[in-house]
């Protein structure tokens, strides 16, 4: 699988006339090298791939656990006497135009290439991780059954006087005894706390007054993540409340049949379309525009490519797998937001996560 | 507090020639702003300060979370109408020299800002953060706590047929039901394992054969890190064992008698001085050298400034937090490491990580 994914970059190294690609994003680093335990907050690992040579570069941390565990790269471990600079040097010459990913590599980073390669230019590796294989799509399924049942799980642990956190907690327990980790830090947000759409969980403590609780967390499963959002109510909700979710509902049902509709006439599907649809309907209903996306690609990170979003020029094609997430917040008030995970598949999307959708009020 | 530090930055700007500067680094975000809620993962916030100006550039999702928490910033919603480049925009006159984080900054930022300033000069944030005032160290000291609280209460859990994983589960909830974080995915290496330096936690399970216990970990309290690993026996270690733990606790003592002698003679002490005296020692004994720096700074990032390795250029002063942890690795047999955060003060080192360090055999 990992020589397939090479021989994919190499290809595309001479559709666009590149002699080789330096990688140095940590997500591009795990999908090609299969080796998941590269900090994504530092600078511990490099990959070199020309079309005759392929290194992983990295220290002395790292280098038994890579020789034994990516067998199909070359090891350089670059220590205190050992540059990565000689490696450059020694395939200056076959790279005239050199691959760096210009999103993800530093002006530091930069500066030491431009040094060796006369020209540099974007390459984009992540794009060739939007469309998943049999194989990712099972871990991500398996992270999204594991979120629904943590969601299953956790309606019954509120109630009044329990915290933010505290949730976030049992969350993280649950998903944990489930074999798999938090794809990243979930939102738990009560009351007026979920108008922020990226509330950071707290110490507020739930009273019957606060009406409303968004949720929003996935799971992760062999580096696979899932993400899914719902809000539910608590106590009686408002009228308001209730139709700012019975809008939101509609408008993830609308970014669907939209969706469909194409694939159906075999229509070129633009992210950006889809992200349209919602958002105007939103909008047609008197409430804010999203202040957010309508949705994003989803992987080995919890947001990639592809991008529903107004200003995307991303087409959905067959084997993605991205969210669709509308919500509306009034400042002080109230948000709702409602998210699940999709794969675009022949006839249609097949919606991955799969808790309930209606009004559950507590 | 964040007013003088914004103080400070100014201060440094003025000596360095530069108008403003552009930083993108989460953690010095977070620094400068108070506010602990951006992913460390995507580029979700920067700030952009001048003399007579300090933004906080952030999306919806933030906004209202920024408006409340950061009032010393002035809040720039970037949204699906509005580019950051207006913003820049209206400073261009004020702005001839603008700084930036070279080493953070992406190649495909640094073109949007040449769009706009006409010279852009490397400008170190980071190194503002390497000595703490007195808040920021009673919480790594209070992360030190938790963190040797937790080591003393995971020598209970191990035993034979314990898995590396289930340690390092047992060790998150301790840290958690003691009100932090884990500061980094911990190590948790039996026998063989203990060999790479930074090992993947994995399902291997404990036999009365593996002899040896590598557990690296930190606790995290308002976002300031602790780190500590230490080196344990299960059943009785070989003689060649009891040698390498020997040999790598003396090192560390000569490291911090090193650091102390200097301290005492007003000596100015370079960083990596420090690490050679430690390297020396394990390479005199018949060991191979440290396959990684000897320490590193730490606080809001578990590595920051100053860096202990044979090339650091960096010089150790009243008020810094650093680890010491030399280590002696030999590939396929076993692996020692002992590891202290200490503060260094008017008087010398003190250390802030108290866990026993003599042999413990369980």
């Amino acid at each position: 699988m990992f020589k397939a994914r090479l021989q994919n970059i190499r290809q595309k190294l001479k559709k666009e006339k590149l002699d080789g690609v330096f990688i140095s994003s940590v997500s591009n680093i795990s999908y090609l090298s299969g080796f998941t335990n590269f900090s994504k907050e530092e600078r511990e690992a490099y990959l070199f791939v020309g079309q005759d040579f392929a290194y992983i570069i990295t220290d002395g941390r790292y280098s038994e656990a890579v020789k034994k565990q990516v067998p199909h790269l070359k090891l350089f471990e670059r220590g205190n006497n050992k540059l990565v600079e000689e490696l450059f040097k020694k395939h200056k010459k076959e790279i005239k135009t050199l691959g760096i990913e210009e999103d993800n590599l530093t002006v530091t980073e930069h500066k030491v290439l431009k040094k060796h390669f006369k020209n540099l230019k974007h390459f984009n590796v992540s794009n060739l991780r939007s469309i998943k294989n049999d194989e990712e799509l099972g871990k991500i399924e398996k992270a999204c059954q594991i979120g629904d049942l943590a969601f299953n799980f956790i309606l019954k642990k509120i109630k009044v006087g329990v915290s933010e956190k505290e949730i976030a907690h049992e969350l993280e327990k649950f998903i944990k005894e489930n074999g798999a980790e938090f794809s990243f830090n979930p939102i738990v947000a009560f009351g007026k706390n979920s108008s922020v759409p990226h509330h950071q969980t707290g110490d507020k403590r739930l009273t019957i007054n606060d009406k409303l609780i968004l949720l929003d967390f996935g799971a992760k499963v062999d580096g696979y993540c899932s993400d899914m959002t719902r809000t539910i109510f608590f106590g009686n909700p408002s009228s308001k409340q209730e139709k700012m979710y019975k809008v939101v509902s509609e408008a993830q049902q609308k970014a669907v049949e939209f969706i469909n509709g194409a694939i159906k006439n075999s229509q070129e599907l633009k992210a950006k379309e889809v992200d349209k649809v919602a958002r105007k309907y939103i909008r047609s209903q008197g409430f804010p525009t999203i202040p957010h996306s309508l949705g994003h690609g989803i992987g080995l990170e919890v947001h990639e490519h592809p991008a529903l979003s107004p200003k995307s020029r991303d087409i959905l094609k067959e084997g993605m797998v991205f969210s669709i997430e509308p919500g509306i917040y009034i400042e002080g008030f109230s948000g709702v937001r409602i998210e699940d995970l999709y794969v675009l598949e022949k006839t249609g999307l097949r919606q991955l996560t799969n808790s309930p959708k209606e009004i559950i009020t507590l």
